[in-house]
């Protein structure tokens, strides 16, 4: 039986922590508020976003959504970024991705000011965390997963971590992420040969390839840390991670449900982001 | 006895398809020149100016060096580095590392013109090589290592690659390159365990820890292909790798010398970066 590392302690505890930020900032006269930008009618962004600022709406900290209709030009898109950059009253920004293919991401993604770039998308955050700057502004997930496997006291220095999936909305900066900590990090990806051999070695295997079930129980050994960032679904229109939970939870020496998993820490880390960003807004203008 | 990789004819190869496009600019009145700038006086960064210097004028290209006292005042540096952004008579500036350490690294690496960096220095240059840019400026030597992979015809996709010593200079980007062209990955450092059975496993070991003779025959197996960034002095003062070159080379399947193997691809890496900026800048120009 593995230990199970429910993300929803994790979440509490980063909830808590904010409260007290969120106090100052209110006590101050500023009201901490994040924009979410919305591009088409993906059913997944709506879920996240609605998850969002309810969440956040719970601590305090207000939100509000911008839809924009899929086949909106790039330039309105930009226009609407740069404007919620140069908003005082707005501390983050949260652009959903991916974007609609035609777009040019580099230039969207750029059109964010990136002191309110809560999910580090634009070029000045990406180089802040390819430099390894311990300020740098990370995608939520990222945090998602450092801050689930500190509460599990989950050794990070000198650990063999496979990071299995390239986006650079995950895999990229994770691997980042953990190279600052200290830990020995492969990126693999659908070109891996032998993936099963890499991952039964490790110490950690965190899988964000974005396929159902991917990973069953021959990928891991019984010392593996399993963290699933896999949110798809299955043919039942069921949320399933990358991993078969059921054939590899019995095998191994800890893993994340999902959901429940590092889903729950997501927007947790992204009102962490939202109030740093306000935190740091504040700041400039006094 | 290991195939023996030398930098010569790569390097060779690379100059002579540059000796085309710098034909063609001169053609149109455009004279490539590069900048560099040098701060203190490392005994290497004098070395390396100079050969570089030699090597570009052999093939047509202008250089100058700007030498700056270690004790330069971080402002003079960065006014330096925006003037020769901002001067259309510099197709690209080369700014010598290390940094003083008491330099804010990134605000002087960002007074580079992103166009002019040809040694991917800036942000957007860094931006480009996380994002995967094709097009993204890598440094010198990371180009080194990848034109002696591609001319020995080492087979990338799906390869295991071992890389040590995580440099935002060489190591991270080489990382993200090595990514794009469908390798598996492993970033390992100072604080990797077993170190010798994870590069014993490896198709490629990447040296680029920058400690001399620190790799010796237990890290190889007799299929690995050993490339060896490394450039140390030895006790004696001799130019040595990271790599025990007489304990491995009869060991593996191929392997890089030191001096002569990817030192000597790196100015010619350099060289086709300031025609590659020559062309960009008359196109902007024209």
């Amino acid at each position: 039986m593995a230990e199970l590392l429910k993300g929803k302690p994790v979440a509490d505890r980063l909830a808590n922590a904010c409260a007290v930020r969120i106090s100052a900032l209110l006590d101050k006269g500023v009201q901490p508020r994040l924009a979410i930008v919305r591009i088409g009618d993906n059913p997944g962004d709506e879920w996240y976003a609605n998850a969002a600022t309810k969440e956040l709406a719970a601590a305090g900290v207000d939100s509000f959504v911008i839809e924009l209709e899929g086949r909106t030009p790039q330039d309105i898109v930009v226009h609407t970024l740069k404007n919620l950059s140069a908003d005082d009253a707005v501390a983050g920004i949260l652009l959903m991705r991916p974007l609609p293919a035609h777009f040019n991401k580099e230039k969207v993604e750029n059109a964010i000011a990136p002191e309110k770039d809560v999910d580090g998308m634009c070029d000045v955050s990406l180089a802040k965390v390819f430099r390894g700057d311990s300020k740098a502004s990370l995608p939520c997930t990222v945090k998602a997963v450092l801050h689930l496997l500190d509460f599990y006291h989950v050794e990070l220095e000198g650990a063999r971590v496979v990071v299995v999936g390239r986006s650079l909305t995950i895999g990229k900066p994770l691997v980042q992420a953990l190279i600052s900590r200290d830990a020995t990090v492969t990126l693999a990806h659908s070109k891996t040969l032998n993936l099963s051999q890499l991952t039964r070695e490790a110490d950690i295997v965190v899988s964000c390839m974005g396929r159902a079930h991917a990973l069953t129980g021959e990928f891991f050994s019984e010392k593996t840390v399993v963290i699933d960032v896999g949110t798809n679904e299955d043919k039942d229109g069921k949320m399933v991670g990358d991993v078969d939970f059921g054939a590899v939870e019995p095998l191994v020496q800890a893993i994340t449900p999902v959901p429940g998993g590092v889903g729950a820490v997501t927007t947790a880390s992204l009102l962490e982001a939202v109030v740093s960003a306000a935190e740091y807004l504040t700041i400039e203008n006094s």
